[in-house]
């Protein structure tokens, strides 16, 4: 069993970087409080005897050796945060992977395949889109051309961040065989809650289409310019995701709509936009779910066009298809579940993880654990001590399945 | 008559200070650009022999002496663009003027009113909120600290840039005895062009009302939080956008609604917002027309928070009512476009201009004259030399008519 105690007490102890005055976290990939928690995580696992190893891109793999030179198996998930993030969306999932190494360390038990802990570089996609690119890049979903040169919003790259913050590694970004992985994450999602359940025994992931949405009208005076001889991308815009918004809720509970962001140029009160650009974020658990979405923005798009005389722009930015995880590693959380008593259901994870590109390569699944109110991407994240217990004691369990003994 | 080659060209010299690869002009207020582009002005000022003097709000005054120790006659508009502006836009009623003198140079006419050419200080309100602000303060709209005070979006405000381009002038800001008021301007809208007419005897300015809506939602993940299950500040801001604008359309033709910027927070694409910022203009020719906008904002409002759960603000930004202008001033101009038999129609503005604020204290009335399209607040807008001469000659016939010679 694992010590929830000291579990919890790294999870506060890495919070306070980048710590927000709201209680949340601001530890966006790549920055300097990026670099100060991988420094954290790199002492914590130095100290029980772990080599660290950094890749190219900036991938950190902590690893504790086994008794025989078996293909390692994994664990871990991203330690960078949303702008206003919590503080244990990714974290737990690294912090319950180290308090694993750290029992074992304690119980002097020597696994027999090396077991390693992994930190994946820019899961969020807040800071460079899309999500999850270190273990995309790693996985072979990107090149590394393509992972170097994703830009910010101020247009830095996460080749020189990477070099800047001193995580740009040498080991090579590609994988290696891998008995098994998991990774431990809270739900962020109100189901587990609802149901009033410890632990989600992880089927899957649902699919992600990300679109840069751009709506092209023609800047004019918003005094002396008549209403009808405008094309106002503000207009368009809104009428785009007032459609869609009632598409994608009338379509299936399971879609999914965001607008996370959204700016106008040149953004002057007075003039009607030259443009409006919105991020926009489409799921369903199905393809074909996630494929009508896509036909119905396309034709959505089409119907705005013809009644503002706008031009609209929508250019691809991700897709990331609905995966299933592997039956054995599910088999192993349910064993591990079963053996520990914790109630439990089996779920499709809403949000996109590291072992989406992992299950490219390697034997995966995850384990959930709730959250309060299903809240994440939010500063009052939160999650209870007994949970995240419970859901490191399964990922020992299930780690120690694959691993032996 | 004045010379419309020598105006043409002046308006092309000024035209290259912020000229932009799209062929307009980004010479916001305070900036650097503004600072070159008065200091052109005021060169040529100079070099017919006026004395220049500028207030504590950076308004310039170019005065020619009269042979009487009259109240001055006054015109001129403003230098200052929006981000994504035209050649002509204020800057055309500051060179018309300065055209005037000219003339009046050349032909060694001296009137008995001085006469004055004024530079008003951030026009736009583009850069700082709001517009007519020069003006505003020196006709005792607003007080000079609240001026000062106004703050563009990297929170630099008018107080420090006036003095950091070294137009924070002694003299106080505030009315002197003025004997009459002209300001020439591109209409920026589509009247004139339509009608084939080359004057427009600009009778009033139509009412403007400036809003920042913003809309408080909850950030949560894009992906697990079920839809029934947020508030989303983007589905409020687009349903409030469509229902107003449906409103507006079916008021009155005369009905003006634009949302010139807009912005979420904190802008990441998988975080459904904490909040839209939307910087909202409303406008009619009428009092009542514009309250009644104003009441269709609040009742929209409403509607949307009960249907999104959202919490949405309005704050008063700006208010500037419909304006009528002197009859005697208007009589000037009528009477100087039919002396010189140059097609015209009486009209009401729809942009705001210094005129508005001046009018306050002094006896004002305006000249437009067509441009291109009815374009304005974009970088191609564009008029016609001989419509710019023919506007200039109107002017000088109104001044002299008031000055007396
Ligand atoms: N876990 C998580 O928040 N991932 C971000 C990728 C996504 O948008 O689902
Ligand atoms: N003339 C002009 O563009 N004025 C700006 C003020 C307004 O918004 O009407």
């Amino acid at each position: 069993r694992i010590d929830g105690t000291r579990l919890w007490d790294s999870l506060m102890e890495m919070a306070q970087i980048g710590g927000t005055p709201a209680g949340g976290c601001n530890r966006q990939a790549l920055t300097d409080e990026d670099k100060q928690g991988r420094d954290l995580f790199a002492r914590w696992c130095r100290e029980i005897g772990c080599e660290i190893r950094v890749d190219r891109m900036g991938n950190i793999f902590a690893r504790r050796a086994g008794s025989e030179d078996l293909p390692p198996v994994i664990t871990g998930s991203h330690l960078d945060t949303q702008p206003t993030g919590g503080k244990f969306d990714g974290v737990y999932g690294v912090l319950a992977g180290l308090e694993v190494l750290r029992t074992l360390e304690q119980n002097k038990v020597t696994t027999r395949a090396p077991l390693e802990v992994v930190v994946w570089t820019n899961e969020e996609g807040a800071r460079f889109s899309p999500a999850m690119i270190g273990s995309g890049v790693w996985a072979g979903e990107f090149s590394l051309e393509y992972g170097h040169g994703r830009a910010d919003k101020e247009g830095k790259t996460i080749g020189n961040e990477l070099e800047r913050i001193g995580y740009l590694g040498d080991m090579p970004a590609e994988p290696k065989p891998i008995t098994a992985a998991f990774e431990a994450h809270i739900e962020q999602g109100p189901i587990l809650e609802k149901q009033e359940q410890v632990i989600g025994v992880v089927t899957g992931v649902q699919g992600i289409r990300w679109y840069d949405v751009t709506f092209h009208g023609t800047p004019c005076h918003a005094g002396p310019t008549p209403m009808e001889d405008r094309r106002d991308p503000v207009q368009a815009m809104s009428l785009l995701c007032q459609k869609l918004y009632a598409e994608v809720k009338t379509f299936s509970e399971d879609a999914r709509m965001t607008c996370g962001d959204l700016r106008a140029e040149p953004g002057s009160r007075n003039t009607v936009p030259e443009k409006v650009v919105l991020a926009l974020d489409l799921r369903h658990p199905q393809p074909e779910g996630l494929e009508h979405l896509h036909q119905s923005l396309h034709r959505v798009v089409e119907e705005v066009q013809q009644a503002t005389g706008t031009t609209i722009e929508v250019r691809d930015e991700w897709h990331s298809p609905p995966v299933a995880f592997n039956e054995d590693c599910i088999a192993a959380v349910d064993k591990a579940v079963n053996a520990l008593g914790y109630s439990h259901r089996k779920m499709v994870s809403g949000a996109g993880h590291d072992s989406v590109y992992v299950s490219r390569v390697a034997p995966v699944s995850m384990i959930f654990v709730p959250c309060a109110g299903g809240l994440s991407h939010n500063e009052a994240e939160s999650a209870e001590a007994e949970h995240l217990e419970a859901g490191g004691n399964v990922l020992l369990q299930a780690m120690l399945d694959r691993a032996g003994i």
